[in-house]
């Protein structure tokens, strides 16, 4: 299969590369950070607002909209981007990692899962032909295999039988999507390696997922409770059997300095609530680490959150008045605090871009998250 | 006092009049509707969207902003427009009246009025110097004279009262204004003339503080509870005292077809948390009357709230889109409905000026407002 990845330039450094993936939307320039569109917003935004702070892909969730409003009036209604007023590429999970966290009584089983809703308890099921069904309705520029993410810790005999599970819906995520025409008309289909602490099976799983050739590749079951050490570690061991030529994604990642560090092993896309979840509580992010906006000290404080930042919450206000607007109940806080807290996100990978392209890469990144960490 | 409020067309058949005022922040066509910004922000919505729908003034509450985050700050952070980003004209309020609503024991003397307030129960006074303190700290282009609003019904002699107390009150904020200097640099001072359901008094309120040569006048006292009928009756004996070449104001006003009539009654300014209030909750204005976006009946309705109106949120998203925002319990859907809400009571205001100039304003009101409760 072609490629739609451009290799544009290599950190010599460390493992940092910088890209570019073609979409039906547009092109992605990678190292890439996804805000996270759950219910088909993005939290608290305006899209307008998205595209200003320099969004370049959002992601949807296939559980969430499955449920409601339901995949096929999304399609009748023009698809996921008409439907939420964004003309850019959108990226959307498979559904299945939502199930295991949030659904009822679900039973997973050889030929997909089985589960109750948690809005209505209504008994439902995604298999390889229903999770590629929903993300074609969605009109999803990036569609994930279903996989099974085991839990942390897992014994070998459970991990073995998630990674074959993954590994066959995989195989058959990629034939639906071939024959349906959905990966024949640009629209990318992504796989997600597993292996969870076992180097020989995370080694296995890519290798197994690289020879069938997908446009992207994702490292699966990271985050979900390890050490962040342990966390870098499967990430290193899963990334260098991945073909070099695709991109690869680590799905629900993470902090600022998290991302600098998976960068520099070779990952090019990200997605995270992080920023918009913790921004509707108050907490903004600074290049000396995050800061709480309800915090007395910023009572009469005239600075903007981060001085010379180019978004329209620092260009416009004040630390004194978001926190007001914290301390008062207004919805506009967070509004305005998720702006920021994106757009903190966005210009970090922007950065990284640039410095991976002047042959920099490791120097900026280990002074960065020094600082950082120092201040946080 | 020279006039800042130029009248520049006068309906034949009607009342209505097509003005300008001249404000430090810029001029105001009038008839305009004021959007509501209590605590510092048009609840839901950025500068930006404001901006780009037409609001040309908001207003600020004295009596929220004095409690939180205090007059004092927002002075000494460079003023209300610069704390809340907005570089438009603001229009503030006394805070007499939300004292009456909000706050607990509550006392009304000669001098002013003491009350606790609701947030915390602090013992805290205004009076004609603090609320004109209070106002110059933030900055106000039209600050509002401490009144009196009798509750309604009321009995003649605890009205008389209540308007002997607002006039001895205006005379005294618009001399505090004089000798402050806020009235020499192009600040207005607003009066309020009270009187209930009393013409005579209303008479006299009004031939006595246009006396006095405000910049402007409200009617007060009305929508406070009265019939409809009423409240017109009441602003027709009020408003023909008022002296031509002032703007006329009625607070805290209303349903599109009130305005429309308010209007004819020859009055030119309004604001009312009607819009955004009601925006939060899924209901939105059109031309035929309000709907419910979480009705089953817009699940899958592709159009746009109201087809052809110029605003961002019909301009790119549907009425099922909106239902699904609503039903999700998604911010963003108070977001949007606020811009079109808004939108929709900035734009009557624009048709009604226009079809003011052309001459026709008695016919289109009545086609507008037939239309409008044949809908609802």
């Amino acid at each position: 299969m072609a490629s739609h990845f451009q290799l544009l330039a290599k950190d010599t450094e460390t493992g940092a590369r910088r890209g570019r993936l073609s979409t039906l939307h547009g092109a992605v320039e990678t190292p890439v950070f996804i805000p996270v569109g759950t219910q088909g917003t993005v939290k608290a935004v305006t899209p307008d607002h998205l595209r200003a702070i320099g969004a370049q892909v959002i992601l949807g969730n296939t559980y969430h909209l499955n449920l409601r409003p339901g995949s096929e009036l999304i399609r009748d209604l023009g698809g996921l981007h008409r439907f939420m007023g964004w003309d850019g590429p959108i990226l959307t999970d498979s559904g299945g990692f939502q199930v295991f966290s949030l659904a009822k009584l679900r039973e997973v089983r050889a030929d997909g899962i089985a589960f109750q809703s948690h809005l209505d308890g209504a008994k439902l099921f995604l298999g390889p032909k229903e999770v590629m069904a929903i993300q074609a309705n969605l009109g999803s520029d990036i569609a994930m295999v279903l996989d099974e993410c085991p839990p942390w810790p897992v014994d070998r005999d459970a991990c073995a039988l998630a990674c074959e599970r993954s590994l066959r819906w995989a195989r058959e995520c990629r034939e639906i999507a071939l024959e349906s025409g959905y990966l024949s008309t640009d629209h990318h289909v992504f796989a997600i390696a597993q292996g969870s602490t076992y180097d020989d099976m995370r080694r296995e799983a890519a290798q197994a997922l690289a020879a069938l050739d997908f446009p992207g590749y994702a490292i699966g079951g990271v985050s979900v409770g390890e050490p962040q050490e342990e966390m870098f570690r499967q990430v290193a061991a899963t990334a260098p059997f991945l073909p070099a030529d695709r991109p690869r994604y680590t799905m629900g990642l993470g902090t600022p300095p998290q991302l600098l560090g998976m960068i520099a092993l070779g990952i090019d896309m990200f997605d995270c609530v992080l920023p918009t979840r913790v921004a509707r509580n108050g907490l903004a992010f600074t290049p000396d680490g995050p800061i709480n906006l309800r915090n007395e000290r910023f009572r009469a404080d005239p600075g903007p959150i981060v001085e010379g930042l180019d978004n329209y919450t620092c260009r416009n206000f004040s630390r004194a008045y978001l926190r007001h607007l914290f301390t008062a109940g207004e919805m506009l806080g967070g509004t305005l605090l998720t702006i920021h807290n994106l757009h903190f996100f966005l210009d970090l990978m922007a950065q990284a871009r640039a410095h991976i392209e002047a042959g920099d890469y490791g120097a900026w990144h280990r002074a960065w998250a020094n600082r950082y960490e120092q201040g946080a």
